[in-house]
């Protein structure tokens, strides 16, 4: 990408560098726990599961994310899918960045439901990897479908 | 998109549905004007031109839009592209939704910076059209470039 | 799409509209069968399953399918892969066409390859679908990942 | 990509890494010429134009190219348009590989016609470039509109 990481970021780079290793990789319990990216805390999003290659999120949609249909805002339908596909992609270790990503709008959410974001790992090759991540209502009903590229920038390729 | 439109939305989708007319339809003054949406008015997005086909939106990055890696999230880039591209295709007259939308992020954007969104009619047909927006610096450095494929779900196909 | 489709092809779409029904649906023997598509044929594309919703295909890479790199060209790839959606989106009845695609090449395939492409619904709502598509050598590694967006332009949604 | 390119290519990819020089190379004249790629060539795709981050290929559809609707396969409306994917991001000197391509049906086109594909660079950085093709009918009307995103593997990036 090209990335150009700001300076004084090695310690939030090494957290995550570290695949958030413990308890909460595949082995802990399944609590749900607020998110260390300021972003993703500033919305109140909260991890629910994290493992090798997957992870799933929850974010309530609230007045302020919605949009002149009075649905959710796709951009914060798609950031909670990327934040998903985030988590999913560094699980493994290396320090690894979004190239790109796919979403397909497939039904509105509203203010006041919780959406689910569920990504899993379809492919590694080299330093890239493809995820998909689907993210629900409640009910089950799919929102969106999004498919994200990611690229290693550190470590070695796993 | 089956998009079912919550009750109570009917004032929003009119005000939508007029196409922005008046005076920043094409002529206007190309002044800065907070949005109407609430996501976006609420992330302090500005509108800083409209026109048939295109628009062009920005919003500074605050320090509640970084990552872990303590730059904007991918979500929120996405976030401003995709209000571009939803005041672009929305700027003829029928209310029109995303149905889907392709983002490849080009170069990582610090907080305190502003974004600009760019966003151009690429083709219409029927129902449908194609939509380009590049998100870049002030400086004009690409931070992302986006396609998104709209479809009119209210009036005639313009 | 504001498809147009030409005169006389009422008999083609009349045969794709029976959605490919008897034996082959689901509960014939998975034996492989030559494609009815002109296009798919003359590639000598066979069809390897069939069923609600998925299709799984397989095509051999010729040297008049290589590129200037000597590798499969990722054209032929996503040509089999889109075969493979074009099938499964199909397989319910209307008559469905592409909206759109999105592909990730992941390893080049050599000349005298047989490629497999497998093609799954991920989910349909109203007259639109989203399928995936790997397309897999001989051994199962990956050589692309594809998503496909559909639209049905006939008969009842299913 | 992990593109392990097969042995015995070393001619190819040297006619490919010098990157098309002479007259053809944004001075010559606008001739229709043959493409090198065997894939291409044995389709009868021509090279209209090329230059720095361009270029522009032609193919006829024929009846060997239609799909159970009798139109074009999308497969290879694709195809013209990845290959001036390829050609355009290659035209700059290194090896430079499909990562990933997004692709909106606009129209069909019918057998026998002539297909125009016009390739743009959009943005580079890095090793890694975003390019735009539009696929024309000869009468101008859309056919495709193709976004790839490419990746240099050779060479310093330019």
């Amino acid at each position: 990408m090209g990335v150009r990481l700001p300076g004084g970021q090695a310690r939030r780079r090494r957290r995550l560098g570290r695949a958030r290793p413990g308890p909460h990789l595949d082995r802990g319990p399944r609590v749900s726990r607020p998110t260390e990216d300021p972003a993703c805390r500033a919305l109140g999003i909260t991890l629910e599961d994290l493992g090798p290659g997957r992870a799933r999120l929850r974010m309530r949609i609230t007045d302020a994310m919605v949009n002149l249909h009075g649905v959710a805002h796709g951009g914060y339908v798609f950031l909670l899918a990327d934040a998903a596909f985030a988590y999913a992609c560094n699980s493994r270790g290396p320090v690894t960045l979004a190239h790109s990503a796919q979403v397909t709008f497939v039904r509105p959410a509203a203010p006041g439901e919780d959406l689910l974001a569920e990504a899993e790992e379809r492919v590694r090759y080299g330093r890239h990897g493809v995820y998909d991540v689907t993210v629900r209502r409640p009910g089950g009903e799919v929102v969106a479908e999004f498919r994200g590229q990611s690229v290693a920038v550190s470590g070695r390729p796993s």
